[in-house]
């Protein structure tokens, strides 16, 4: 009896996780000689706790076509880490059980650095069992931090995006600047790596070019140096792009974001670096500001997609069932670049499921200038890499045309399960 | 002798001002045998009081040949209103001065509501001087309220951004929402006229797609009504996506961007709707919240700009010229829309400037669905019309190639003018 497969989406989607999809789908189409069904869960793991299984073969063919170009996760994702199962089997054992009742040989988990972890638990607990299960971890991840891979699919379309706004914003408010606004502000991912904010630097290519400043999360904030760098670049080149990552920190050690604004009624008001940043320089500098933030936009932009990263996200999901044949599991796919002659190359590779799970990759201390506030060209040249290429997705009545699955579930065949 | 032109680009800028100006350039370059010298203001009427010209013939061919998919003012732009010269001559009496020095007998303006004024009040002070101008008005505004034409050029390539932006961000939290981000805010243009925040609606095709609530500044924020509906839509769909105007006001007619907010050291924080609706629904309800202020990004999106706006931009700029060959003046071109079988068609018009000065064309009341938080199929119909087709600038090294002119000033003939 062919064994089936369970692929699920886990945490924060990017504009190419179901090109991934799409890759796992068609290389799974041409092998079902080998392979049993398909499901797909509802809602990342969750889809396995539940036993919410999308059985794949029940979405329409025109449907699935249009997965590569669909932004989001067409099967729902979810956040939600796995405790260790020496501390506690419970969910472990309801994953065991699901699997079982439905024949499932193959985990294909796509995710960032949760996300493979729980794969890596799972490998390791069904190896426990004796259960044979052939577990492999899918990189995913704009925020690029995954280690081992040369980069996280992802990554690529959201830098372009990041790039291209930039650029607009810029030769925007350059034409405001003689009578009205002389600043702008964008602010971007980014939490703990500064990869999304390097990637605005991609567009300067000299002096007086934006984004004249660049706040990475790695670079202490520091407010003095800030709005010298403001005056220096209005009085300059007339007007000032700043780019901002979330999760920039103050001397303290506190997101700039989480720096106690109250509305009126004394309520406290949730995040947003770039209208703080807004503040500070009115408050010091008599310029006019405008800001911009850009949230689920750039994570979902695959209108302006990067090729190549449509194609590696394809890629790892068409490879991800070559591994499977095999039976090699336990495992992370990754990214291999190769640079020759200047020319950029690159495959697919895999690491073992522990050398990735729990490392966060911040920006290497190269890709950042000394000046604190700009890209190296080693870091321009990494990211440029990952933006080339438009990967357009088909329009329909002037907007794109994405991809609507039913996402129906498969009867169940256990009792519901209280999480 | 023949006469010269001045061209200018004035107040806030589009993704199409550009594709306006080099429909005036292309145009000009076919017709040297009736005009003298191609001029552009530098920022606009700026250009004109500073005697700041900008001669056409000095920029290299190839970089014009990208201004009509270049983003943003290439010519710099500027926020000035003309007082009445009955009150004040001392400006008019300098831009005559200038205008006759340098020989010019047209004028062209590219702008919204304050500039087609500025070439009203042109017009009128040259003709009480006796002296023989042809001013032309040139419509631009991503706002779209300016009265007569059927719309505005600009309007539709932010409209596809907004529609494209809001139903990507739509599948973003939507794949969330099951365990994470319930709802999802975007902020979007638009002080005084809810044309923008209505083009986020031409994605809706069904009851609980989104976007599930539109705030027009048309009507006033109610805010137990807003809650109640973002309620509705959490349980009945699982997640719920806002788009809002920056331009909303509460029951006391102030701008809900301007309700408080503070930051610790007591200094007010400026503008962005989106965080004040965040802290809205926080205080009140258990969901976590996304959100997203476009700001410039969505004035500047050249990159996915309606292929109908562009070809509205490009053909008012060759238009202008063909009107200044007949000396026909003292008008703003428009946009004449009619439609026979559902097909949509368009062409050139005109009307007397005296007819579209210092009116804002609000959404009209059956645009908005009587629920106050949807558009009609009358508006989907007419916002539809105007974001079909891409038309996608090239590319170099992973983002859009935009000319960059070097916009050098000629020699000036007077003395320095104070504004």
């Amino acid at each position: 009896m062919k064994g089936n497969i369970f692929y699920a989406q886990s945490g924060g989607v990017t504009p190419v996780i179901n090109a991934t999809a799409a890759g796992v789908i068609d290389a799974y189409q041409k092998n079902k000689n080998v392979f049993g069904k398909l499901y797909v869960g509802k809602n990342g793991i969750l889809g396995a706790l539940k036993e919410e299984l999308i059985d794949i073969s029940k979405e329409s063919q025109s449907e699935l076509k249009l997965l590569k170009q669909t932004p989001g996760g067409a099967f729902g994702s979810c956040r939600l880490k796995l405790n260790d199962f020496k501390k506690s089997e419970k969910n472990f054992i309801r994953i065991y059980d699901v699997f079982k009742k439905h024949n499932i040989r193959y985990f294909f988990y796509n995710g960032g650095g949760d996300s493979q972890d729980t794969t890596n638990k799972i490998s390791k607990f069904f190896k426990d069992k004796n259960y044979p299960i052939t577990c492999i971890g899918l990189p995913k991840t704009i925020d690029n931090d995954l280690p081992i891979t040369a980069n996280c699919p992802g990554f690529g379309s959201v830098a372009k995006y990041i790039a291209t706004s930039t650029l607009e914003a810029s030769l925007d408010v350059k034409s405001m600047s003689e009578t009205s606004t002389k600043v702008f502000i964008l602010e971007v991912m980014g939490r703990h790596a500064g990869w999304l904010a390097a990637a605005a630097g991609v567009i300067k290519n000299k002096a007086g070019d934006p984004p004249h400043i660049i706040l990475f999360p790695e670079i202490k904030f520091n407010e003095k140096y800030f709005l010298k760098k403001v005056k220096e670049a209005v009085n300059k080149y007339g007007y000032c792009v700043i780019v901002a990552s979330e999760g920039i920190k103050n001397g303290k050690g506190q997101f700039l974001s989480d720096s106690g604004l109250k509305d009126s009624l004394g309520h406290s008001q949730l995040g947003g670096v770039a209208p703080v940043l807004s503040s500070i320089i009115n408050t010091n500098l008599d310029y006019k500001v405008h800001w911009a933030v850009a949230d689920y936009l750039q994570r979902a932009a695959r209108h302006i997609a990067s090729k190549i990263d449509v194609d590696q996200a394809y890629k790892l999901g068409l490879s991800s069932i070559a591994y499977a044949k095999k039976n090699i599991g336990d495992i992370m796919l990754t990214i291999k670049a190769t640079t020759s002659k200047s020319k950029y190359n690159w495959s697919i590779g895999s690491t073992k499921l522990d050398n990735v799970a729990n490392i966060e990759k911040k920006l290497p201390t190269n890709y950042i200038r000394a000046n604190g506030i700009e890209i190296t060209k080693t870091c321009n040249k990494y990211i440029s890499n990952l933006i080339q290429g438009e990967d357009y997705p088909s329009y329909h009545d002037g907007y794109p045309k994405y991809a609507n699955l039913k996402c129906n579930t498969i009867k169940k065949k256990l009792k519901s399960y209280k999480l």
